[in-house]
């Protein structure tokens, strides 16, 4: 039971970070396109978010370590 | 059982966390390519956010944490 | 069966309290990107709601507590 | 199963409670925003929806805590 | 077996509450802030409605606490 | 098992109701505001419809009732 | 097993009813608020297509029954 | 496990002739709003497709009956 | 097990027959409403259509009587 | 086992053919009503697109009719 | 468990053809109507598309014949 | 177990290449008719990415066999 | 259990790569036949692009071969 | 159930990884072919995204390695 236990939290933890990081930075892309002259501040915005979301996915991926090993 | 718990524990918060702060982020970043002028009082606005959402999923790892360990 | 219940209710509650919040938040900071001018009062407005929402779910992480410890 | 069924009724209680608050927040900033005056009357009318919507949630949480303890 | 199904009917119950009623409790206040002159008309109309759409779900909630108690 | 069918059946038979009423008062509520003048022909209609709609949510709560006394 | 199968044919059955009439009368509602002189011929269609939609669903009701008694 | 194929049968039958019967109807008092002077055509229409989409959910209802009895 | 697989075979022949139909018929009544002058063309296609539709299902439901009986 | 594979089969290969067929059925008549002239070429295209759908739901009721005789 | 597993890799298979003939077949009618000129190009490309949509859940339905004979 | 690995491999590559290349092909047909002097181009296009869609089902496909024979 | 796991891993492998794929060369044919002279530029960036989003579903279909051997 | 987990963690995280990139990649494209002059600026936007969407689902692969070796 403790390998299934890390399984689903593993993959949900990976469908969680590519969920909120390919969202965010797909707009990142869309509005550096409308306005370039924001591009570097976005950029910026851009990394901290994606820092912010994958917080708590990475301890979920600890959690699965910890399962496994 | 134990670790099967903890595993959808961990996985659903990490999935919540990054749903929300996603969601949140890529509303921001969009916004403050529309109205440049608003951008330091957005980022701001958007940290609190992001802090008030990570409040109960945090919570909800310290469970799986108990769990695990 | 004791920890899946605890890590099934702490997990639909940070799902529920991300969810809750991330629609509030994303929605006062496009309006408080298109009216400047009621910066403030959107922002309190915010908190109160974010209260409101988290009201439940930290309930369900106490009795996810309950059952952990 | 006491404690499966416990943590199902608190998870979805949170799930349901934030859903409609978050609704209803949401809704109300976004036309306190386009409307500021009438800000007032539409937000003594959130906390009647608020607390309208967690009646049912604050129930199945009662039913939960009957039993967990 | 018992604990499960009252978990589940209080649950669902919270769910099919909260969603009938935030639906409800939006769509009076988005009219309310677009139609302020019939505003009495519209909140009596909601109480009405939120009394019909709670009417089945606290039945269900009754149910639930007959198979706790 | 007799009470998980019974808590199916409670569940299912107030997230049907709450679904169908709240999208019929709903709709009452949208049209009254747009339309002022029709405001007694439509309350009169949703209280039919009402009545119909929960014709049968409350027979499956009758039968949920059989099973739990 | 008998009261498992009761409890799922009751609650579709409702869950059944209340999408379909949910549906129509929504429908009929907003189409006699547009069209106030149709207001007769719908009300009387409405009847009928309420009276259609409810006979497979009491057919399923009354199969859960037979399983109950 | 007889009277569980049985509800699974009826429900799903139920459900699925409300599906289609709510969707006809709808549709058709819709474009009977619309258009009032194909009235007459528009409603036969609609028995003829009540009549057909009602054929196969009425022989499960049938297969239902066989089982439980 | 028979049961419970011709429970499922009818039940989901059901959903899909009236799925189907429920489509086209609903599209047909659209289209005759919009271009009178070609409604017998149009039914004669509904016909044709419908049959075409439900002769899978119809084999579907002879599975579930040959396991029943 | 062998009951439960053939009505998974005969189900959702029912559920298959009429989607597909619904939805180029309905497709057709939607743009038979709109270029009447066109009228004999999309009904020849609609019958070889039928026959090219059902092909393979066909073959997976021969595997239902392989496992249930 | 051999026969629930052809069952499931039939019935998936007809889904899957039938969603992308379907989707396929519906488009080029819908094209085809739009530009009567390219009536023939269009219906060669729809030949070659549906050989290639079915290859593989060909493929799956002789997997399927593998277990059941 | 090990058959109904296989149903769900093959299962799912099918569902995947009919889901992948019905997207690529109806998009193919859709900008073929509406821009008739590109047609060579896109389609040499469609059949590199027809290939490329099919390489990992039909990677799952050999896994299937394997499990099979 | 293993050929349960090798299978789901395959399986949602395949359904991965043709979702990604399916979305990244459809939406490159569109682009392409609306500004043609950017063809050669849009066709080696969707080269790379499958490159990448096949890169994970790869090493799930080696994890997935793993186990069946 | 060692196999069961590695299976769901390499599946879901092929699944995250393919719908993250898609999104991403798909969205360049967009806007590479609306915007030309931006096109370098947006690759190197492209390929530091998919790095970090890819960082997560691929620390779920060497989970997934962890079980099966």
């Amino acid at each position: 039971m403790k390998f299934l236990g890390a399984g689903i939290a593993a993959g949900l933890a990976a469908l969680a970070a590519s969920y909120g990081n390919g969202n965010v930075i797909s707009k990142t892309i869309e509005n550096m396109a409308r306005q370039p002259e924001m591009s570097g501040q976005l950029r910026s915005m851009m990394f901290i978010g994606v820092g912010l979301i994958e917080a708590v996915p990475i301890i979920a991926i600890v959690i699965a370590f910890l399962m496994v090993l």
